[in-house]
This record gives C-alpha cells, structure tokens and sequence, in this order.
C-alpha cells in the first residue's frame, strides 16, 4: 500500500549541511528570525499535518474526483475540512507579505512543505499552490487597496486564488486569446467576457469566494503577446469595505476528465461581463503573469520531485515484504521460501534510479529556493541581480527536468511493484497518472526547454550560463578533497561539457533559428544532468564531511548518501554524453521531412 | 481525436521489399501457398475489420470496463458481438495447424495482424492473442485426442484459452505455486485445487467455453520450477464426444482494478477440485508453458508496436490542425492566425521519434517472425536449429524494448497534444495506460532481461549472439552501398560495440554472479538498439533500391523513410554508448548500499 513519512533527515541535511541554511538566514536582514529551531519545527509539524490530513484523501480523492453539476463543483469527501486544517494552521502563507499576514519564510524552507504537500496528494496541492501564486502576483503588481483586501484572505485559505490563461484554441500561444476586456463607464473597473479552460481551482466547494487572474484583450490591443492585460476577477463580487458581495458574472461550465489528479477540479470558466480590475500596466499582462507563473513553475517541479519520493517510499515498502527467487550469491533467507526482492542487483537499480532522481531533486530545488531568497532579502542589489538571473536560468530546467525524472521516478518505481503496480488498490498507478500532467501544464516541457535556449541562453548570448559555471567551478574549486575526487572530477568533466555544447549551440543558432528550438529540450535535460552532478558533489562534499565529523552516530546516514551518488556517477550520468551527440547533430535531421510526408496512410 | 488506419504501405514494405517473403515463402514448402497476392489480401481485409469492428470499441471499452457479480464477468457493450465477426471470419485461426481447421499462415505475416489487432483495442486484442498460445502450447504438447477435441474450436473461436500461472504470493518466481493437483482414483485426471490471479479471460461472457491453461503441483513434486506441471482445465467439462457437460470447478473471484486495459477481463480464479488432464510430462510444466510464453512475449511486444502507431497517427491528426506560434523562419501559414504545430523543430523532433521507434519495432517484430517462420517450416535442420537459436535470443528482446519504446512513443505522442493529452476525450491518455502493462506482465522487463543475460548470453557462452553477430556482418558486407554509409558505418559500429560489451559481460560474470543482473536491462537496451540499427540499414537499402527503381511514384515513402532513418541515427542511437558505459560501470555501484539503509525515514 502507498506509504509516506516526509524525509525529514533528507531535507535537514539538504537544508543545514548542504547550504548551511542558519548561516545564511543569519546574514540577511530579512531572514535573521530563522533560527534553526524554527525551521525545524516548520519540517515536523509540516510533515505531520500534510500526514494525518492529505495523504489519508490521495487514493479515496482518486477514485472519486471532482463532481460537476448545475454549476457548481463538488471536491472529494474530506478535501473542504482539510483545507481548513491547513489553512487555520497557517500553512497557506508561509511565504507572504508580512505586511498583510504573511510569514514571509524563506523559499529554501518552504519548497521542503511543499514536497509534502505533493507527495501526501498532488491534487490537493494544486490549490494552495494556485493560491500562494496569486497571492505573490497581487503582492507584486496590484495596489495596496487590494493588497489589504486580498491578501489576507488568501493567506489566511478563507479565499483562493485561479490562474485564468488558457483558451480552447490557444495554449502555448497565448496571443491569440479572445477574451476581451472593456473599461465600464464611471468606474474604474472592467467588464470581462471570454471562455478560459483547464483553470485549477476554477471553481469549487471548499472556500467562499475565489480570485480570478484572468488574461484578457483591452479594447485597444496591438496584436500578439504584446497585447494582453491581466485582471483580478473575484467569482463574488467584494464591496469598499472588503465584505462579500453579489455573484459576479463567473460561470463554470464544466470539469475536464483526467488521466490523473483527479481530485483537482479541472474547469472549463466564462466570464460574463465579469466585473474585473486591472493588474498591473495595460498590455504588460504577460510579464505581470510571470511573476505567478514562475512561482508556479518551481511548485511544479516540486510535484515531480514530492511524487518520486512517496513512489519510493512506497515501492520500498513493498520490496520489504515481497519474497521472489533467490539472491544471485545464494540465498539470504533461508529460512523464507524466497528472498526478498531488494537482494536482486536490478531491483536495486531500479531503487537506486528512483532515490537518486529525487535526492538530487531535492537538493536542487532548494537551491533554486535559496536563490529566490537572495534575490529577495539580500542585502547587496548586486548579489539580488546576480540570484535573479540564476533562478531564471534554472527556472525552467527546475520545472521540466524535476518533472521528467519525477515521471520516469514513478514509473521506475510502479515496475518495482511487477504486476501489483498496475493494480489500482497498491496506489503506485495513481502517482504515474498524477505526476504525468505535470510535464505538460505551466508550459509544456518543450516550452520550459525554448524558455531555456531562447530567452534565458540566447538573448543574452549565454552570458547566464556563463555566469552558472562560474558559479559551479568556484565551488567546485581547483582541488578535489581525498576521497571525493570521483565526484569532482564529474562534476568538472560535465560543466566543461556543457560550456562546449553552449558555445557550439550559441554559434550554430546564427546560422539558422530552427537550430535552438532543435537542440532545446536535449539541452534542457543535460543541463539538468550537471546539475545535478553539482548536486551530488555538494551533498558527497556534505556527507564526507557530516561523516568525518560524526562518528558512529550518523555514520549510515553519510554512507548511503555516498552510494546514492556514485549510482547516479556512475549508472545516471553516463547520459549526459548521448545528450550531447544528439544536440550536435542539429536541425537538419528535424527538418528534412516535408511536413505532408509526417502523415503517411493506407 | 484517437485515429488509424494500418500502415499498410509500411507493412507492404517491410514484406515484401526488407524481406523479400514472396521469395522467402516460396523457398520453404510449408509456405509455397503464401503467395503475396494472398498476403496482401490478408492485410487489406485484416487493416478494414480490426478498424471496423474493434477500434470503435476502444475508448467506450475503456470507459465502461469489465463487471463482475456473482461469479460473472461481463465483457464491454459490443466486444462479444465484435469477437463473433472476427471469429467468424477466420481471424482466429490464422497461424493454427491445419490439420485441425487452422490456416498455418507464417508469423512475419500474421505479426502484421497482430499490431492491428493491438492498435485498434489493446484490451480486445488481449482475448486471441492468449488463445492462439494457448493453442499453439495444445498443438505442441496434447495428445491427438485433445486437440482434435479443443483446436478447432479454439481456432474458430467459440472456446478461448486461458494462461494461470501467477499466485497472490508469487508471480515471477512459479517455484513456490501452491496450487495442486491430486490424481482422480479411477481416471487418467486430477484434481485441481488452487487460486490464481491475474488472469487475463480467466471468465467472462464472450464464449460457451474457457480452456485453462493451469500450473499446478502433483503429489510427488519436487521442490521450486522442476516441480511443476501443466493441466488442462475447462470452464466447462468437455465429454468423451466433445460436447459440452456441467460446469468445473472453476470459480471466478473478482476482478482486479486496473490503470488501463480496462476492457480485459483480469480475474482472479479459483480451482476447486476442477477436473484437469496433464499436457506434457509431469513435472515438466515450466518448459511446457515457455511454448505458450514465447509466443505470448513476442505478442506482447506488439502491443507496444501497435500501441505506439495509433498513438502517432492520432497525435499527428492533432498536429495537423493544432495552430500555436509561428516557425523560426517565419510564418508559414500567415493567412491563419498562427502555423501548424509541426513546423516546431522540437515537435518533430517527438513526432520523429515516435515514429522511428515504431518503423523499426514494425521491422523486428517481421524479422523475429520470419525467424520464428524458418524455425517451423525450413526444410533444412541446420537452419532450422540456427533459427531456434536466433528466436530465443532475440525474443527477450522483442516482448522487452518494443514494450519499452511503444510505452516511450504513447507518452512522446501524449506530450505532442499539449494539455489535451491529459484529457481522456482525445484518447492519447489511454495509450499511455494501455501500453504500460505490456513492460510488466508475460514477465516483466526486468526478468525479460534476465532471461536474456542468462539463458540466452551466460548458458552458452556468448554462441547465440555471435550467431547473431555473424548474421548481420554478413548482411551488411564489407562495402557500404553508395549514399548509405551512414547507415552502414553506424550499424557496424554499433555491432562492434555490443561485441565489446558482451565479451566484457561474459567475463565480469565469471567472477561475481551479480554482475548479470546487474548489467541486465542495459544491456538488453544496448541490444535492442542494435537490433534496430541492423533494421534501418536493412530499411534505408531497401528504401533506397525502391527509389532508385521507382521514379517519381514511390519517391515520397522512400525519401521519409531515409530521413526517419536518419533521425534514428542523429537523435536516438547514440544513447547506446551510454548504455555501454553504464553496463561497464558493473555491480558494485548497485550493491554498495546495505539493505536497511533502502529505507530512510523519519
């Protein structure tokens, strides 16, 4: 059956050892109330509420879903109670505004709660995660009137904020929404009417009012992306002094049917002459969105990450007690019928794939997290321009990499489990259906990966990747530790392997614009391989180090995050070089099809 | 929405112009009938009834599934009528001994069949393909009597066999099955008594009769696999005359809840003194069995194949009328408000992937066939012999990398669509559950592999594949054609590579018996991308004589198919030196960790 305790001692390694979390909440002014102590007791009591109210509601939110009916949508039994657990709990506004009843922890901290949240149940996690990201939107672009009036709700999960873009003609290209939005005479607001779908979070039973940010054409609009405006429109109107109002014209005309999240409702919104405020400058509605959607874009990676590890967690669980031939060296329990299955060197494989997927996961995202921290606390704006570019280069490779190897981690894992595993009651079916749309929403992987060459490589001439290796060698620095030259030496040949695919990638992308979109997402994931190949040597550089220091005490602890990492060296890594030779290889072979030739019949 | 048509022109091409089987056929004098003339009218009319009758069935047949009360199972709305035309159309029977009203067409034909069969409803196709094992095992290994009694009605399609292997407490390991069989005082039976799960058509509502193939044990059964035999056990008993009589002790316990096959019926069966006759020798069951399984793996396989072609004509149905953005050249359709998604080099680049991944599954499953052909028909025993030896080696090969790439293509083909590959409406979702059982159940991959390292590499010192070896050298000859020595040089590289690895592996293996299982799945990837380098320089030569002989008609298939050929070799085939270097990377990286330290918590 599936099977969850948050890893804890994972995450205070990751957390304490790793990147030495106290020492730099120390030394930035915004962050100096973080002792330790409170984040530890943050992890503990996270990781019990997200155990004892979400994780019992993941299979029964499965299997029963969301419920649509004359407007309105049903969540699955228990998700409304829930919700109010957590959000009177103050899980809802960890990271918000102080000024408005945030909390204002910092990122490195809270990305640890929201693998909990993914990994107790993906589906319920989108809606705080929705929320969080509206909430960071309003803070950043919408008045201190709305501010005073949104936020606090939202934090406090007594409203909850939806991310409106999507049209049924236009996904990826969001310059060709329809939906229209026009000023209303004497008022400062607007009259919203278009039809938006797949809204997590759209429309639901849990809260009293939910919080549109909706992307809409002012009658003015130059064509294209460049035309777009972002509105906050309430499903209940909300009068001057901030008390709920009438409806406001928002009409849920159905949910969509899923492979997975299944308790996630899934909307298909009109908005009716909706009565709507504008966000930030008219037209710049995309850039505003990019605020929520790059917070967004982290949280999802974390699904991936979150899903991997209740995978594995779970399939060990079963490995456990599952009794199948005898170890390849002879038997190991004789006194069994069989062995159990984790004496078979591919059984381990298989484990060990899973782990180092999400340790590595792990590790990055935190360090992604702990970069938006500097961008936002720090105290030198040199060192906040420096973070900033960082987290929009690994910004898309945290969302698609954590996804695709959160993917492959389940379903490394359901293979773990034989043919139980695609029995819906051991749960391990469900984590592959849950994790799969992550690879596809808040921008598609491929978009992630264009995201990757185009805006955050190319427009600048790879002057942010330039700036990552620089970042990489200096921590890497000129010599390797006895007994770690392994990873050093990895770690080196890796980044020197990709500062060779980026110059080559630079100079061929003169030559012809079909050549990023070519190499994007094979670029993308070797990216994400060194990486995480930095990951590894921070964490073996950490375990060395936590082993030289402990003694007897956490010794096993050190070992194993040592073996972990010289799996991925080892059986992971290896990849990176056929990613390489495939990016070389160009546009050409992409493009030599005609495109009437990709359709051949009978 | 979900899409096909059999690749006919393909099917055509693989026949008649990589394998020449007119000529091949005519050489054998079981085969001299098959003429291509009768070939092609097999495909036309397999091609119109499969997308007639079954792939209408697909989607609702997922969305209904299989019910089960009170010992019943009813079967989807229209799969029992849909079962009746086929049948009764001969489509049963097509591989079958003739002597008994089967129609002893060669497997490199009915392989074609098969993947339609997969591809219009993988759930549907799930009925014959374990019927014509089971017959295929009865033909083997009955007594006259038997298969005069069960074959024609198998054949015909008014009985269906059953496969029961799996118990609650063992799937891959059959030694410890408690099932048991206790001779009938007084008669040539016994007794069966025992419970099964997993068993596809265990029970349902299509057919008068159920033939079980079951694995049970004597009284007098040695321990583990040398101990087990193999019974036939009907639904219903059959009388001296062949009529049917009172119901067997066979009860239906259920069905299991599963992520996708939904419209096959996979039941858990209890034998309760149920009548049986053993086929084969006692004790001998195992072996018995492998005749049933061998086919049933190569089917299996094709059910990756199929698969992942129906979820490529689906997705490019989509591609075809989805507009997002414009090309990096610059619009091609600037009369629409954006270009089709295919002119996305990185759309291509999924879609080309898809799509080489099943033209050279389409090419294996035809050369295994043609194998499997030579194995039963030649009237030479040397070639026969080598066939045998061919076909166990490549067989783990065929069910493992072509369930293994048809599970990559569906989840490739679902990526295309964006989110509506998410939303069951269009049907790519379901491919994906469909396809992913195929890499666990008839053996999972892993044991595939297994099998294959040891059995098929380890047992016989390296011979079969330096047979294999041996085989494609002198395929490809010294000299590469002109224009091909792309194709030439990475197949030859390719082989030299596997070589390499194979010689290091039988040596590793020497010394510690975990070292094969620890290179195992690579390995056998390693293999499978070799086998389908061999496949496209057979392609891309036979593509290449049809264009030289074809003027301007063929051109169009010829010229794609070198150019998916191609795309192979760029973008797909050089992650084989990876695999290389992690099967080098040996066992010690995978036993390092200590069991317990497989479950950190807390």
């Amino acid at each position: 059956m599936a099977s969850y305790q948050a890893p804890l001692r994972d995450m205070r390694f990751v957390l304490n050892e790793v990147f030495k979390a106290g020492e730099e909440w120390a030394s930035m002014p915004g962050t100096t109330e973080v002792t330790p102590d409170l984040a530890e007791a943050i992890l503990e009591e996270g990781a019990r509420v997200t155990r004892a109210e979400l994780f019992p509601l993941n299979q029964s939110g499965d299997a029963e879903g969301c419920h649509f009916a004359a407007g309105k949508v049903t969540t699955p039994k228990g998700f409304k109670e829930a919700l109010r657990t957590l959000a009177d709990g103050g899980w809802f506004g960890l990271g918000g505004n102080p000024e408005f009843d945030g909390q204002d922890l910092p990122k490195m901290l809270t990305v640890a709660f929201e693998e909990m949240l993914y990994a107790t149940n993906a589906s319920f996690a989108l809606y705080p995660a929705l929320n969080t990201g509206a909430a960071l939107l309003l803070d950043h672009h919408a008045t201190d009137a709305i501010k005073r009036t949104y936020l606090p709700r939202m934090y406090a999960g007594d409203w909850l904020g939806s991310m409106c873009l999507t049209e049924p003609h236009c996904g990826t290209d969001l310059g060709l929404i329809k939906t229209r939005a026009v000023p209303i005479d004497g008022d400062s607001g607007y009259a919203i009417t278009g039809s938006k779908i797949w809204i997590t979070g759209g429309e639901h039973d849990m809260v009293d009012n939910i919080v549109h940010l909706v992307l809409a054409k002012l009658p003015d609009a130059p064509a294209g992306t460049r035309g777009i405006s972002l509105f906050l429109v309430p499903k209940r109107r909300v009068d001057a002094s901030g008390e709920l109002g009438e409806a406001n014209g928002v009409v849920c005309g159905g949910l969509e049917h899923k492979m997975g999240i299944k308790g996630s409702a899934t909307c298909v919104m009109h908005f009716e002459q909706a009565q709507g405020v504008l966000i930030g400058e008219p037209h710049q509605g995309l850039a505003t969105m990019f605020t929520m959607m790059n917070y967004e874009r982290l949280s999802i990676g974390i699904q991936g990450l979150g899903l991997g590890e209740v995978a594995y967690q779970s399939a060990l669980d079963f490995a456990r007690e599952r009794l199948q031939s005898r170890a390849p060296q002879g038997a190991v329990a004789p006194d069994k019928p069989a062995d159990p299955i984790l004496v078979h060197p591919d059984v381990r494989r298989m484990a060990l794939n899973v782990r180092a997927w999400n340790e590595g996961g792990r590790a990055f995202a935190a360090y992604v997290g702990s970069q938006l921290d500097r961008a936002k606390f720090h105290p030198d704006a040199e060192m906040r321009t420096d973070a900033e570019a960082l987290v929009a280069l690994l910004t898309p490779i945290a969302k698609a990499f954590l996804t695709d190897r959160g993917f492959d981690a389940t379903v490394e894992a359901q293979q773990l489990y034989g043919g139980n595993g695609y029995c819906v009651e051991w749960g391990a079916e469900q984590y592959v259906r849950d994790a799969r749309i992550a690879m596809i929403y808040e921008g598609t992987n491929g978009i992630q990966a264009m995201d990757l060459v185009g805006r955050k490589l190319y427009k600048n001439a790879g002057a942010h990747v330039a700036r990552f290796a620089a970042v990489v060698r200096e921590d890497l620095g000129s010599q390797a530790p006895v007994g770690l030259e392994d990873f050093h030496g990895a770690c080196q040949r890796e980044l020197a392997r990709l500062e060779e695919v980026t110059a080559w990638l630079l100079d061929r992308a003169q030559q012809s614009p079909e050549e990023l979109g070519a190499a994007a997402v094979d670029y993308l994931n070797l990216f994400g391989y060194v990486a995480y190949a930095w990951m590894w040597w921070k964490m073996a550089r950490a375990a060395q180090a936590g082993l030289d220091a402990s003694g007897a005490a956490g010794e096993s602890f050190y070992r194993a995050k040592l073996a972990v990492g010289r799996h991925f060296l080892a059986r992971m890594l290896p990849r990176s070089e056929a990613l390489a030779r495939q990016i070389e290889a160009g546009a050409e072979p992409l493009m030599a099809l005609p495109e009437d030739a990709f359709y051949p019949r009978g």
